[in-house]
């Protein structure tokens, strides 16, 4: 819950009374003809009611009734490794950042401290993911806007969160491990070539398309700005308005 | 990011145009000793300040300085089992929403989808403990008020988790066993009796009392109701003033 500080309602009282007051003191001229009687009543005015606009502006303050909070969404993104997914989570945070709302992307990495390591194989992958799901709801609960960007390749277990999300909107980065190698800065298709990783979706495992993935962006023809552009506008008119 | 909804603006401006308005005509009248003019010219302010107040008001919504945010923080509530945690967070949680605050409890109960099932042993525990302090410091950074309630007899775990939170008090329901066993709703101590619960914080094992706990309330002579009133004090002067 945000509350009005002092010095914000003190603020506005002067930018309104210069407002009404000019308006007061060209009104009473308009009718008096008489600019020192103008001049008076607009001073005297100046005074009362900036104390009356002060006292009226706390006392709102305290009617939370009309203030709306903007709505909370979890945004899910998936794909399989290095097609964009992180990045693309944190340029769209940071967008959404700009327009003071509040944000918490969820990583594998930001997950780590709360889940404990977790496996590859099938079982593992979605009780993971599960969880995640878990946590996003709960920030979803709270009025936080949340960003996922995970690999995420089985339809059980984004359907498990689309079920336990209000808002969920899922971004599919379409892309083939050809394409996504070229974004693979830290050497993890190198290690899928040495066999080291195994069960990589889009290598040796089917990445699982969904048919309710509300975005399905070809990443093989776009880049991430116009993937950014594109939900910002998605986010924009379904829910920030 | 809570925001004024438009019906909001528009009942501000009729109860500040009545304050307002009266305010001018009687000044009019106090100058001019014409009660005409005084009406003409309130009339005239009456239809061209509303305006001019809506847009004010429409202007300023979409400044962001000065609105502040209530601070959030952690109320780690720490006890042997049956002395009344739970309860207590609940009775808190109560009040705080009252206030409109979002509010986050976190109990063994809710963070059950999160982490999957603990052992109890010391190594065990403190592990759990330290995921729910993680969970509840990304609750806190997001400006969710986090009740969280936890047996959490090490002093480990919870001076691990004092360390992650910003905001971070913590309440010690300071009982003994004889006394927790009249609030035992659910025969914790009859499996305890039987030999079922081993590793149990106050019968075979130590609750850690910590040097630094901000409140420590003897639960064998005060209700929880004198104890919520007691905490609800503490916060109200600490963060929500």
């Amino acid at each position: 819950m945000y509350r009005d500080s002092n010095t914000r309602t003190l603020l506005k009282t002067v930018t309104w009374r210069i407002t009404a007051t000019a308006t007061t003191t060209i009104l009473v001229f308009l009718f008096t003809g008489a600019i020192d009687t103008a001049i008076q009543v607009g001073l005297l005015e100046l005074l009362a009611k900036m104390l009356f606009y002060y006292l009226h502006e706390r006392g709102w303050d305290k009617i939370k009734w009309g203030k709306e909070e903007v709505p909370a969404f979890v945004l899910w993104i998936t794909g399989i490794p290095c097609s964009g997914k992180t990045t693309l989570a944190t340029m769209i945070k940071e967008e959404l950042s700009k327009e003071k709302l509040r944000v918490q992307h969820l990583d594998s990495h930001d997950v780590r401290p709360l889940f404990p390591e977790t496996g590859f194989t099938r079982e593992e992958v979605n009780n993971h993911i599960k969880r995640v799901g878990h946590l996003a709801s709960m920030l979803e609960k709270n009025g936080i806007i949340t960003i996922a960007s995970f690999v995420s390749p089985y339809r059980e277990s984004r359907t498990f969160v689309r079920k336990l999300c209000q808002n969920y909107v899922e971004v599919h980065l379409d892309t083939t491990a050809e394409v996504a190698r070229r974004y693979d800065h830290n050497g993890f298709y190198k290690k899928v070539d040495e066999g080291i990783y195994k069960n990589v979706p889009g290598v040796d495992v089917e990445y699982e398309i969904c048919e309710n993935t509300e975005y399905t962006l070809d990443m093989t023809e776009k880049n991430l700005e116009e993937a950014k552009q594109e939900i910002m506008q998605v986010i924009k008119s379904r829910y920030i308005k």
